[in-house]
């Protein structure tokens, strides 16, 4: 099967992120900065990397950038050449185009030009840690519906050696346990007798108030 | 109950989004950045904004932050003063300090002086985004062990009308369906003969190489 | 009958100029500059000249700026600055809004953006004066289709006392006299015996090779 | 017939403009430029394009520079280089020199020193636009004199299928039809009984009070 | 009797200096500089200082300069604002105007734009320095003509005691003794017994190389 | 007889001028500056011309500067590298040093550093300047004393056809005409029926009160 | 008795360091820095602390520093100040002027000035260290001449409980224990009964080859 | 014996001296800096020296610092740059680091890394000049403990020929000759009829107040 080919523009801490983890994941990924020194350090972790003016659409064909299957634009701080590159990418008839925007107004230019799909990192990577201290023990959690969420809880000491029976979040709370990740392994759908230990992870299923109740309640 | 207090060092992107969702899930808030402009911008959506030079202790004690519950430097780019600020704010006796690093080796020193939760927000955004363009469908994820996940996906015009029996993952791919979010709401836990449309979204559970196999040979 | 009310962003050589132009063909202009200088020296001449930042959706409303009929982004060198103005005042639902662009590319986003006209001025006027120096007899022209030029073209001495009989354009050449601009007055479509003199303006109108023809060999 | 020979000095987008015109012209032109990039970008364009400081005298003769019949000095920013090229230039003893000026006191200093042509591309084009926003029909103009213009006006579908007895300008408010652009072609001097169509331009003469009713009656 | 009225732009070294030798000459001055500090410093030395930008007509009419005898362009290092501020001066009808150049073609510009007189400080007094290098003992001098010079010699030390019949420089070299400087007084046209001592100055006149040769035979 | 050699450090406008203008005389000029472009316009001017760092004790050692008869410190605006040039080129030993100072605490220091003479260009140049505008008449002066000059007077036009009889400085003013300046060569000690005519140029000495006297009542 | 008055110049590191001590020793001490932020954090410090220019003597006569009996020239790292300020010190008469030095070649300019002490305060550290590095339980020392030094040594853990008989450095190694410090007191010139315990210090006096015998063969 | 080796991280005044006496002493010395001037002018002095940026573990591995026995960290200005450094050098496994601080902050934040000392040059030498101004015959003093100090006297010219017994230091102060520095040479442990010359040095161990008192009393 030929592979998926990206080209990202813009490797700094999110562009290289993304550039890593789509080559670990089996992808061919062509990186792109004006900056030598950024290129350099990710010459050895993607499939191409060249030190290039990506809002210059000569450059980019003889990059043969058109014939990719993705793009995504993850300039750092100068949303003028995010803008430009987007326009650029999008005329080379890249099907998919996404970018970062700093922005609120920067977003909606991006999204005006035909952006594909517009990221905010560190707005929402802010938002996930906001809720992450909020609730002390939740490690990480899906956000299924307005009102439902999947969420992945510590088990604290204090519970350490209870069967989900004796916590029981579905009678008491309304919320079900999804798995339990145990040292020994991932149970999946665990049944009442159960046990929970320290460091063991709970992942329950539930609406967010009967989760904040069974969190603040039980677990923490 | 007396609601958390949080100190937001720094109310750039990162902080300003970490600092609304606090405030907006029942906390208090005090954003600190030398910039007038941002403090401005900030000063109606906390419970207070102030213009401080972080790296100052006595400015931080003549503001009370020793008596807050927690810590958040989320300053920009200036790594120098994201350290001192760390250390300053561990010195006065915070509980919990967790702070924003750009680089591994600015992290390293950040856990050094004892902050107690590193965030790399870039770089975390990056490999999330990697997933969801990895795997088109994907929506959202959740790592539950190192071979166990949980993901979220769209279901794609094709399979609209279909049942979870005719789809089935559990015998084929073996993996489970935990939830389906329709537009008529979420139903927990589906039955076979649970009908999938256009714009529903599954999520499953089940190991990395299941949930891929599935999600490229059924849902794709 | 109600004014047209224009707002101009952007007071350096080119939107001073439009301002000023507007103003005394009897319409309202708001001018608009993050620099004060150059609103201070346009503050008499302008219906009002405030300092304000173009890029933000909340200053422009609390200028009114949402119930102008035509708005003209005139923004200098910044690129940037120039989109997002141009967004927010499309946004703000103004029926008219043109910009001026720095670059094709630049122009291609704002169209994008749904301006409704983009002006070059550096590169049209770059044209016009080309024209102008090729033909050093030529003092203005209007294209009116690919084939077909009205201009104006200055009586060289050598010509003076000659009839438009003598000249003879529509016979020799194809072209016509539509008009003489004589220091006693313009002549509109002057006959065959009409006499042109030295500091005569002779209009006419015909293919860009008749009148090429024309100017080089009688008129030159 | 020997070609005209152009010197450009400052090949930004007035000077690259006027530089490119001139060449489809059928001229020679030598370009030339500071900034190293720019000459780059034209070297395909003109005859000849060189990276040269034009303030300096030994190097313009050492291009030949005298013998050319034309300069036009299109520095953008920096009215002393500006200054200097223009004095350098008269000092070859090139036969016509003309320059853009940023301001009327640099356009005054330029004269002095017997720049023959002094441009003012954004002044000139700003007043150009206003006119063109302030009759929304108004494609472009020429100023005869002080009081006639010959006006480009396009035709409104609401008038779509009139003749020009109807529409009557001379009679009704002294104006004249000098040609009709048609998709089919362009009517030169039509009579009263040719028709207009939407999309469809009317190329008028008359003093400006006569247009301007027209325009404002008739055509808006 | 009215005292000459002079204004001095630009309160350098140069400007300073003149402007403080003309007040001690019996005149008034006014020093213009757009640098605050500079005019404070001036402020007690000269008739008038202020702060201004002497390239805007309106400040300077608003100055009332356009009534001073004379005006002085002493601006330091900015070729641009000299020129710009010497065209202003002429502009506003001052009689004399003299302006300091930088270069062979800023002082080119400033003779065309009408300066009375084109200065070149630092040029000037190299060459004058580079000649009383070049003998010892030669302090001052005058170039009447081409080649007549008045040159002042200090007598050194081994030449004590001697007469003017002793050294006899109108014999042997054809150079005469203008004028004996001595700590008791000038002597003006010495006689041949008049004895020079150590200290004293001679001032001789004669052709260059008559002097040089009595200079460097005699005096070194 | 063996050419006095100079070394020139800093060549901008005051040492290039001193720098030619000792090769004009027939000496030696080795010319430094740390500016290579400099260098390179002097190369052809100078005995010899080379780009390094006069204050590093080590270069200037390996350029044999310590051999030289005498160094011009001539840096620009640079009072740290001017001072330390100093008494670098003192410590190698050369006997005399010149520098220029650009303030009075400047050429203080560098006389306390053994400098052998201090000069200050534009404050010098702009006295004589102060008095040439004082004296409109007056072309160069000397000072001999603090009471007597010699001065050089242009002769109007109005006085054209008289003798020095009928002029009479002696008799009225005190002061005697030392030589005339005329196009047919240099009258030395000229008698009283010598006649004087326009472009004649005057050469007296006198007090200075009687010098003013004359040139306000007769010259001017 | 008179407090002695200090004025310290530059409160950078080691003139806020200077000028704390000398506060501490029972001196008045006047510190001035251009920066007002440094002077702000010093005024609580010192006697007097003020924003001012030191190189300027009309302000420094005006803080009355002429009456002062010594001044520290401590500014950090502009040389141009550094000497400026030491002149103007040492012209307003003040008897002892000490300064730090940068280079070897500012320290040479500052004592051609006359400055009494030119301190080298990085250098002499770096050679201090360098000393402690090289003998590891070297903690300070005095070199009396070239030859003879007192070096303060940690007694390390291994020569607890031995009598200075036991270590014997005088019969061996030919140096005398001066005194030893130990937590119950100093004892000076001990005897040979006296036992040396960790954590105590030896002072030891001799040649550096017996200090350094000792020290590497015993004590190490 | 295998030489101790040393890597320098900074060769600025502090680094450089450092460097300089440990090869002095010596040891093998490897200097870093990320300015090749200073590399420069170091290679001659030091072991090696290059050009490198020691944020970068990769770069320190491969110069081999891991097997170096101390790390000295005397980076000039870049509190940034210093902290990176230091956390890399102990991630090494370097067995002793000591680094140079700018303020208590950096140096708590040092500390906190595991640095094993910290040093402040600039302070440490400010307090130690303190003191020699305060006692002007102070040449040197080591601390002992905070009572007890050794100090090193100049011997003032008044007290030419006294012996010790004269001056009796003991009965009356307390405090006892250690040793006497005279031009012949060292004598230790002076006896009562040892005779002080004017240029001696006496080394005195006693109470700060005894040696104060004594100092004040007698020396001075």
């Amino acid at each position: 099967m030929k592979k998926t080919q990206y080209v990202v523009v813009g490797l700094g801490r999110f562009g290289s992120s993304i550039s890593k983890e789509l080559v670990k994941l089996g992808n061919e990924v062509l990186g792109i900065d004006k900056d030598e020194e950024k290129v350099d350090e990710m010459s050895h972790e993607l499939t191409h990397a060249v030190v290039a003016d990506a809002t210059d659409e000569d450059v980019l064909k003889s990059l043969g950038v058109r014939n990719f299957d993705c793009a995504v634009v993850a300039i750092g701080d100068d949303i003028q050449s995010s803008i430009l590159a987007a326009i650029v990418l999008k005329d080379l008839g890249i099907k998919k185009v996404v970018a970062k925007a700093l922005t609120e107004l920067h977003g909606k230019v991006l999204q005006k030009l035909g952006v594909d799909r517009v990221i905010y990192p560190e707005r929402d990577m802010g938002i996930r840690v906001a809720h992450q201290l909020n609730s002390p023990n939740l490690l990480d959690y899906i956000e299924i519906s307005k009102d439902y969420t999947i969420a992945e809880l510590s088990v604290p000491k204090r519970l350490c050696g209870r069967t989900i029976k004796q916590l029981d979040p579905r009678a008491k709370y309304g919320c079900s346990v999804v798995a339990i990740n145990k040292q020994s392994g991932v149970i999946i759908a665990p049944t009442a007798t159960d046990i929970v230990n320290e460091n063991d992870v709970m992942v329950i299923i539930g609406t967010n108030d009967q989760i904040e109740e069974f969190e603040s309640e039980v677990i923490r």
